[in-house]
C-alpha cells in the first residue's frame, strides 16, 4: 500500500494533467459510437485500445457476433485483481434539435463537456484509465492488477456477454468488479453504491377472436379481444400488486436482516417533491417513507406497459373488437428464472382459461443477481468515499435496473459493486447529457483512491 | 275492407308500372343524401316532397336544428291509422373504389338496383309510398289514413327526432307505426318483424397517473395507468359476463313466458357456419341454439370497444405509462335509462377505488323501447306475410340494434314493428349496397296488403 503522502502526489498529478485528460475526452465523445445503429463502433474501438496502450494497458479486440469487446490488463505490484466494467457504446441522441450543441461536438461550456456519452458512459471508461495513468506516472507501478471488460452493446442489452465472459472466464478472473453506475446517484459529491441487478422478462400478449370486428349489437353473443385480453392480464395481478401467477415468488429468499438494516440507511427522497414534480396522485400501495425504498428495492414487478384493440381514435365506433393486444415486463428478484417465469405465465393463462392469449417469444430475458452486501470491493468503496469524499457512500443494496452485471455475479462469481461518476441530471439517455469537469476529475481521483485501497 | 279480388288489381297494378316504380328508384338513388357530410339534403328533400304530393299526400316539411324531417298524411275511408317511419339519409359511399359501379349512378344489373341508400332506406320509402299509390290508383281511396314521418339524421343517431315528436305528437298519433327494418333478414320470402330496440350508453375512460411515462425499473413504486384502466374496466364485469356495477340490473322486468314462446320460435342459425365464416373459437359463455339467441335479444351488454396506453408498437419499451384510455358501449334492455346507468358506473368506480379514472361525458345516450308483442300491427304483418309471402314471419321480439324507434314507442305511446325490404347481404352500409327489383315490387305489394289488412 502506498502512503497518503504518495496518494496526494496522485492527486496532483490529476489536477496538474486535468486539461489534457478533459481532451481525451472529448476525443472519445467526438467519435460516435451508437450501437443501435451501428455507427463508429470500429472508429471507437481503434480510440479506445490506443489509449489503453498508451497508458501501459495490454489490450485485446474480441471479434464477437455483434461489436467487439474490448479486454485490458496491467500487473500490478500483487495479484490482488481488480476487474472494471464499462461500455463503449452510446444511446442515440435523438431529438438533436433538443440539444443546445450538437451532440458529437463535445463542446465545454459552464466547466462541462457537453456530449452523448459524457457520462453514459465515456467520463466513467476515462475516470478507471486516467486513474490508473495518474497512478503510475506518479509510482510507476500499479499496487494491484487491474484487468477492464468493455462491452460494445451494453445500450442494446449486452447479447455477446454473456457468451464471451462464459468463454473467457479465466481471463476475466478477479477478487472483485466495479460495475459503471452513478447516473442515478443526488448528488455528485457523495458516491452511491449499487449493488447487482434486476432480471428481466418482457413478451407481448396478443387475442384475436375473429376475422372481423362486429358492430356491438352483437356484444352479447360475439367474444370480445379486448375484454379477453383484460381479464387475462388483471387475472396475473390486482389492485392489492400481489402477484397471482402460481409460483411467481417461489423461492425467492427473504431479504436478510443485515440487509434490512443497510435498506434502513438509503436517504429518503422528498416524497412530496417528487409527486408534486411529476403530477402523480400517490406513490403505488399509497406507500411511503422507508417501506418505498425498500419496495422499490427487493420487490419484482409485474408490469403492462402497451395495450392496444378496437378504435381508440378520436369519435365513437361501438364495435366488437377481433384484436387486442398488451405488452408486459416483469423485473425479477434473486431466484426468479426469466424463462421459468415465462412458462410460469403460459401455465397460470392456460389454468384460467386463456389459452386463447398468445405470448410471444420473450422481448427481453436476463436474470437478477445479488452480489454479497460485504464484499471487499464494497468495504473498500466505503473506505475511499470516507477518505476521498468525506462522506458516507450511499449503499443501494440491490439494483432496479437491468444492467447485465449479472453476468459477471452469475457466472464468473466475482462480486461487484456498481459506482463512477454521473447524477440523476447529467441526463444519460436524453438531450444535454453532460459531465462536471470538477466531477470527472473526482471521480479519478476517486478511482485512484480505490486502487490504492483495495 | 276490399275483397281478395280488388287486392291482385292492386298486386296487377304493380307489376304493370314495375318499371316506372323502378324508375323512381333509380331518381331516389341518384340524389346523394349523405348527413354525416351535409351532401344533397335539401335536394332529397325536395325529390320526396314531390313524389309525395304527385301521389295525393299532404306533405311538410319540418325545419329543425339539423336536417329538416318530412311528414306526410293521406286520409283514407276510416280515421285508422297508420304511421309508417323510414329515412331520406343514406350513409357515405366510401370506399368508392370498392363499388363495381358508381354509388349515385343507380345502375340496373342482374336483375338490381347498384346504389347507395337502394336498400338503406330509399328502397323501403318507396315500397310505402307506391303501396299507396297502387292503392289509390286501383281504388280512388285508401281503406285508412295513412302518415309519414320522414328522418334526415338517421344515420347520424337522429338528433332531431325526439324534440320533434315530442312538439308534433298529435300530428303523428297513430294507432300503429311501421319502421323501417329487413336489412338483417335471412330470406327476401320470409318477412321479418322486429320489434323495439335496445338503448345506448356509449362514453370514454381515461387515466392519467403521472405527466411522463418512466422506465419500467420503477413498476413497483409509480403507478401505472395501464393497470388502473385494466382494474377499473375489469371491476365491471368478469368472464363469467355478469355485470358488476351496484343496480345495472334494477328494474329489469323479467322475460314473460308469452315471450318466451315468441323466442322459442325464432328460427336458429348455422352455429358451426357462422363460427367458421368469422374465425370465431365460440360463442359468449359457450352458448348455442336457442340460449344464444334468448341472450342476444334480451341481455344487456357492457362492451370495450377501444384501448389505448403506453407504447403498442412494434419492439420494446419498457415504461411505466402515464395515461391509458378505453371506450366502453352498453345496450340496455327496457327500464334501464342510459344516464342512470351512466352515474351508476361512475358511483361504482368510486366506491371500487377509481376516482382517479375519469369519464368523458356520454357519446350516445338513448333509451331501449319494448313495444307490445301482438299489437294490431304486429297481427297484421303477421296476416299479411301468409297472405302475401304465404310464409310465418320471423318475429324477433326485440332489435339488438339501436334505432331511435324508442322516440315512437316511448314518447307517441304507438305500437311498432318494424319490417320491410332488404336482406343480410344487401349491404346496407357497405360497398355494392343493391336491392332485387323483383324484392322491391313484392315489398310494394306487401305494403299494400298490410295497409288493406290493418
Amino acid at each position: 500500500m502506498v502512503d497518503k503522502a504518495l496518494l496526494d502526489q496522485v492527486y496532483r498529478y490529476v489536477d496538474e494533467n486535468g486539461e489534457s485528460f478533459v481532451d481525451t475526452l472529448r476525443s472519445f465523445c467526438r467519435q460516435p459510437s451508437i450501437s443501435s445503429e451501428g455507427v463508429g463502433i470500429r472508429e471507437m474501438v481503434g480510440l479506445l485500445k490506443n489509449e489503453m496502450e498508451r497508458i501501459g494497458v495490454a489490450a485485446t479486440v474480441h471479434e464477437t457476433s455483434g461489436n467487439p469487446i474490448v479486454t485490458g490488463v496491467i500487473r500490478g505490484r500483487t495479484d490482488r485483481t481488480l476487474l472494471f466494467y464499462n461500455h463503449y457504446d452510446v444511446q442515440p441522441p435523438y431529438p438533436i434539435e433538443k440539444w443546445d450543441s450538437p451532440p458529437f461536438a463535445a463542446e465545454v461550456r459552464d466547466g462541462r463537456v457537453w456530449a452523448r456519452g459524457a457520462s453514459d458512459n465515456k467520463g466513467n471508461i476515462l475516470s478507471r484509465l486516467k486513474a490508473v495513468e495518474s497512478f503510475l506516472k506518479v509510482t510507476g507501478e500499479l499496487p494491484i492488477t487491474v484487468k477492464f471488460l468493455f462491452d460494445g452493446e451494453e445500450e442494446i442489452g449486452s447479447p455477446s456477454l454473456l457468451p464471451f465472459v462464459q468463454s473467457h472466464a479465466e481471463l476475466l478472473q478477479a477478487d472483485g468488479c466495479i460495475w459503471e453506475e452513478g447516473a442515478w446517484k443526488d448528488r455528485p459529491d457523495q458516491p452511491l453504491i449499487v449493488l447487482g441487478n434486476k432480471g428481466l422478462l418482457s413478451f407481448a400478449l396478443k387475442v384475436r377472436t375473429a376475422n372481423v370486428d362486429f358492430h356491438s349489437s352483437y356484444a352479447q353473443i360475439y367474444e370480445n379481444a379486448c375484454w379477453r385480453l383484460l381479464w387475462a392480464i388483471t387475472s396475473m395481478k390486482g389492485p392489492d400488486e400481489k402477484v397471482l401467477i402460481d409460483g411467481f415468488y417461489d423461492n425467492i429468499p427473504p431479504v436478510t436482516e443485515q440487509e434490512e438494516e443497510l435498506i434502513a440507511k438509503v436517504p429518503v427522497f422528498d416524497e412530496q417533491e417528487r409527486l408534486r414534480h411529476f403530477q402523480m396522485k400517490r406513490f403505488v400501495l399509497g406507500l411511503s417513507g422507508k417501506g418505498l425504498i425498500r419496495r422499490h428495492l427487493t420487490e419484482p414487478s409485474c408490469n403492462v406497459n402497451g395495450l392496444s384493440g378496437g378504435y381508440a381514435g378520436e369519435g365513437v365506433k361501438t364495435s366488437v373488437p377481433c384484436e387486442a393486444s398488451g405488452k408486459m415486463d416483469f423485473r425479477l428478484v434473486p431466484n426468479q428464472k426469466p424463462m421459468d417465469i415465462y412458462r410460469k405465465v403460459r401455465r397460470h393463462l392456460d389454468k384460467n382459461g386463456f389459452s386463447d392469449v398468445e405470448m410471444s417469444p420473450p422481448a427481453f430475458a436476463s436474470e437478477p443477481s445479488q452480489p454479497p452486501l460485504d464484499s471487499d470491493i464494497v468495504k473498500t468503496i466505503q473506505k475511499a468515499s470516507r477518505q476521498f469524499y468525506r462522506e458516507e457512500a450511499v449503499l443501494k443494496t440491490r439494483g432496479t435496473g437491468g444492467t447485465p452485471s449479472w453476468v459477471v455475479t452469475n457466472y464468473l462469481h466475482i462480486p461487484m459493486a456498481g459506482t463512477g461518476l454521473g447524477t440523476a441530471i447529467a441526463r444519460a439517455h436524453g438531450h444535454n447529457e453532460h459531465v462536471v469537469i470538477g466531477e470527472y476529475l473526482d471521480c479519478i481521483k476517486f478511482m485512484a483512491t480505490i486502487l490504492n485501497d483495495f
